[in-house]
């Protein structure tokens, strides 16, 4: 299924939250993964000005937020929900990791809505409203500091929810190494590098051919690592080049 | 190796950040993770009050921060740094997914100090601060809304680094190279060859700084795929260093 349609599906439930900077931080969170249905759970303050700058240009996504009563009126229509929580619950849904919990999320958004629901910034949610999801998540943490910003959390899980939505598809950025516009060195040109580098140190005196110890061998495996480009041999002959013409050796090849 | 040290030798270094809040939330998102050394280079505000309230429980990590003028400084003995840039740079090292490139960094972290290194809230990086990294990463966002937040964006690579450092080892990745036993060169030592290596090519004529041209850019991006090891930069510094003796010319550095 369309990764957009995956991800539009989603809705980012805050239970009762009780600072609207995190309602404008969530939003903004959202709306940078392509996630856009807010639903708020009795918020203590909202609309507020200070949700709206936190949010930047997620101002839509404030704009069109559902607020609600109670979880299960958020909840309506859903086909799965997964509960944001730190720690087991006596018979709550047992705690996955956010990779594999946010996939079977994204798979479940292919028959139909689903949800993210988070609590309370220092509650967290209610074991009621944990009992109205059907799976949980907890995000790992230093267990020395383990106080993760509601928005960061949004952050968090949205941002797995775009990697999973997107897994299938090729990278946007193709891997390797940046092209300019210089085609990869034959071998031949590469030999003519180490030849040339050879002379230029045999004649400073830093290699001596009748001990060559492993210094050829060393540099060959520096620049074998490398795979270099045409260019990039022209510019490293023409360093030596323009040493030789220093010293006033001509160039011995 | 332990992950809590490796997670320990991931640097995150904030690039002239221009909002305290934004220091604050990156120090809480460090350490909800187990980071702890930040670096600020040239912050616009800092200490300020706004940070300490984003920061919450990790006001300690606010006060154990670098402060430095320039990104050189906050590299200085480190073996891998990772910039985050939303876009391809033209020469600049190329763009990988977070996870990808954070289990390299955190394979380089076995090595050495490692850093994660963002830019300013409007600005990014510049071309310059990109070329001082040997990779690059950008967290994948919606075409229509990638206004990622700083504090945000930290707590994402940050969760990424703790999950890689948490997961099951992965099989070493042979990279195909012979190891001999020198260990990675850190950043500063691979800064001086840089240097070194610009006075030769100065000297011999062959680079002009006041018509630097895309010379050095280039230059860093080949020896940037490298990974240069100690033992390598020596042999390189080495043959400078006869070239200057046969030219007469001593070191300028």
């Amino acid at each position: 299924m369309n990764p957009e349609l995956l991800l539009s599906r989603i809705r980012v439930v805050l239970c009762r939250p009780s600072h609207p900077g995190n309602i404008g931080a969530a939003a903004r969170a959202m709306k940078t993964m392509g996630l856009s249905n807010l639903y708020l759970v009795a918020p203590k303050q909202f609309p507020d000005p200070e949700a709206d700058t936190r949010a930047t240009g997620a101002v839509d996504v404030l704009q069109a937020a559902k607020i609600t009563e109670t979880l299960s009126e958020a909840l309506v229509g859903t086909v799965f929900a997964v509960a944001l929580s730190a720690r087991q619950r006596d018979l709550g849904p047992s705690i996955g990791a956010p990779r594999e919990t946010v996939a079977r999320l994204l798979q479940e958004a292919g028959e139909g809505d689903v949800a993210l629901v988070f609590g309370n910034e220092t509650m967290g949610l209610t074991n009621d409203e944990i009992f109205h999801c059907q799976a949980a998540v907890t995000i790992p943490t230093n267990p020395d500091f383990s106080s993760l910003n509601l928005g960061s959390a949004v952050q968090v899980l949205c941002y797995e929810c775009r990697m999973s939505a997107f897994a299938e598809k090729p990278p946007v950025v193709a891997q390797g190494v940046t092209p300019f516009t210089s085609p990869v060195a034959t071998n031949d040109e590469v030999e003519g590098f180490f030849g040339h580098l050879e002379s230029v140190m045999i004649t400073t005196g830093f290699y001596n051919p009748l001990q060559p110890g492993r210094l050829m061998p060393k540099i060959r495996r520096l620049f074998g690592r490398v795979r270099l480009e045409k260019d990039e041999v022209n510019i490293l002959r023409g360093v030596l080049a323009s040493t030789q013409v220093k010293t006033g050796y001509g160039r011995k090849e």
